[in-house]
């Protein structure tokens, strides 16, 4: 990759759009992908590409719910896979989580494409391959889980997740930490804790933070996630976007 | 394609994701497109995925200023191509304009794949493709126009238009009639006539106009285009995404 100088003031841009494209080489990330990866630019362009205040919170609750899981489990789809494999392993580590991958158009081909992305980037076990397991109320292949992996999750971190997939999760009991960049999305709107943040820059920002709560005892930890406020993180969230940054 | 009832709630969408998939099949799309139409789609979910007032007006001032236009030509890229490929071709007939087709990636290969798409929808004579003629300021493969056509145009009409081009044909002194659904996009920003809808509404609704003013007096269209506002149509699109539907 072309060394892109950190001060460059489109870093972020330039890096997620290379990884991209790197992501369409290797097979991983799809057409409906790069769609969504262009929706997902105009929402950062409108929140400023920065992680707001309540973005900042979220994703310190995202870890609270993390660290106080029994079995949390991190999903990744082509995109997740393409801009941030090495963060995604960084982040199972430090939480204790197990790495599946889900895909809204599955094909063998890219399950494994995705799998072995994920390993050069460090992953020790990557579930999703054995799919023995359905979640309700969704069609076939969509439904597809590991009978190990989410199907026994109490915590799913589910990023740039489908609604459909988002509700059906939702609706099998699990607590759904949601990094989306639009608040009015399914997705967003039926999370527990719902990140409205470029996942570029949010799981990091997850990461850093589990590492600041790893020593808080259970009561911390628990008192974080009771003092949530979903409602006023999507609020916020879509007031910057309608209204832009007044600072 | 698969027959979609135009009463379904999510026609416009699910064509033009058709189209847009039928045009990387047939080399037309390319990734970058891809990105672009997400941006768009995202842009037009936060408008409402409706021509607002401001709009349709400025649909009503551009087809005064192709008719009124000496040689006005329609700009055509790969996204243009893929979606309205048959309505570029009314909307050229109905005002007398040629079509030039024009890359932000160039290959030969998609020059033609693209001008073999518009003949097939009843394209005449399609431009582009001689590359005589540069536009000045900018590089190589992006300058290249026909000097029959952008190069001698006095009216151009650039839909989904790069910014870096916008901005160079604004200085070669056209008058830019933009279609782009970011209004704080540097397209629209230099536009004479920024146009902030979904190409898919805005086409055939500047054609609609065209009819509907083809017997108007000179006198009339010049006074249609002497009373527009672009200031105020670009802060009323604006408004309608920043703050939403009030209605």
């Amino acid at each position: 990759m072309a060394e892109i100088p950190a001060d460059h003031p489109r870093h972020d841009s330039l890096v997620t759009r290379h990884r991209i494209e790197a992501g369409v080489e290797k097979g991983i990330t799809s057409k409906q992908g790069l769609v969504a990866q262009g929706r997902g630019e105009a929402f950062d362009y409108l929140l400023g590409e920065e992680t707001i205040p309540s973005a900042d919170n979220a994703e310190r609750v995202a870890a609270a719910y993390l660290l106080l899981a029994e079995h949390p489990v991190l999903s990744v789809n082509g995109n997740v896979a393409a801009l941030v494999p090495g963060e995604v392993v960084a982040l199972a580590e430090v939480v204790g989580a197990d790495v599946e991958v889900n895909l809204f158009n599955r094909t063998a081909e890219r399950m494994e494409a995705i799998a072995e992305h994920l390993r050069e980037h460090g992953a020790q076990d990557v579930k999703g391959l054995e799919a023995d397991a359905r979640i309700p109320g969704l069609e076939h292949e969509r439904a597809k889980v590991d009978r190990d992996g989410i199907y026994d999750a109490d915590v799913v971190l589910v990023p740039l997740e489908d609604g459909d997939r988002a509700e059906a999760l939702a609706k099998m009991g699990k607590t759904e930490l949601v990094i989306d960049l639009n608040p009015m999305s399914r997705s967003a709107q039926s999370a527990a804790v719902p990140v409205v943040d470029n996942i570029i820059r949010a799981l990091p920002s997850i990461t850093e933070h589990a590492r600041d709560l790893r020593d808080a005892s259970r009561k911390e930890l628990e008192e974080i996630v009771a003092g949530f406020d979903r409602e006023a993180a999507l609020e916020a969230a879509e007031k910057r976007i309608r209204e832009g940054d007044l600072d």
